[in-house]
């Protein structure tokens, strides 16, 4: 089990969102050619195609307010991360959301995570 | 990696929360001593202590409507869920709420899986 699940959790929400939010095509670091995305839906493999993903996102600006993350321990010394927030982008007004990670440690450099698993949705409902 | 991820993953949504809504305590089938519960940022370990706090929920009557339900593969040849749906309690008004399971194969028996993982939130935002 990995300890400091939480500290690198909480760590990985800030810096996540905040290069979102600044710069998108840097999020290119976290991701590795076996990650995976499913955003709202759609899946994507490999950091290339899940930052092409992310880029093709029809915003000017975006600005992710977290509301919660909570991390646990997951298998293979991981730590699953749960975020609840709002996204607001250009002039819309806020949308909540909410997206599951599993960072997952370097093979080669223990100390490091990339994100392994990554789904996204907004939180809307039909009826 | 799992290639069932996806048969599973939506199995185990339909059986926990068919469960869930009719008999809460029956759930403890998906827990083991290992699994961890982070239930509104409060944590619960193992399936005795899980079980005691969805058993402690104060409602009567509980009905989830599912909206989405995502899975990926993750490590060790587990299965990773992302949840959206709809919580109607009682007489109250349905609540937005947010649920990541991962589930592990069964260490003796690798054709069964269990919940390691499940951290749930309902979608409240301050402001």
């Amino acid at each position: 089990m990995n300890e400091n699940f939480d500290r690198i959790g909480k760590a990985f929400i800030e810096q996540y969102y905040k290069l979102f939010d600044s710069n998108r095509a840097e999020l290119k670091v976290f991701y590795r050619d076996d990650s995976m995305l499913t955003f709202e839906g759609v899946q994507a493999q490999g950091s290339v195609a899940i930052i092409e993903k992310l880029q093709s996102l029809k915003f000017q600006s975006v600005q992710h307010v977290i509301t919660t993350g909570d991390c646990q321990p997951s298998a293979d010394f991981g730590v699953l991360i749960h975020v609840i927030g709002q996204l607001k982008t250009d002039n819309d007004q806020p949308h909540s959301f909410s997206q599951t990670f599993c960072l997952r440690r370097d093979p080669v450099n223990p100390t490091n995570y990339y994100c392994y698993n990554d789904i996204f949705r907004l939180s809307l409902h039909h009826g």
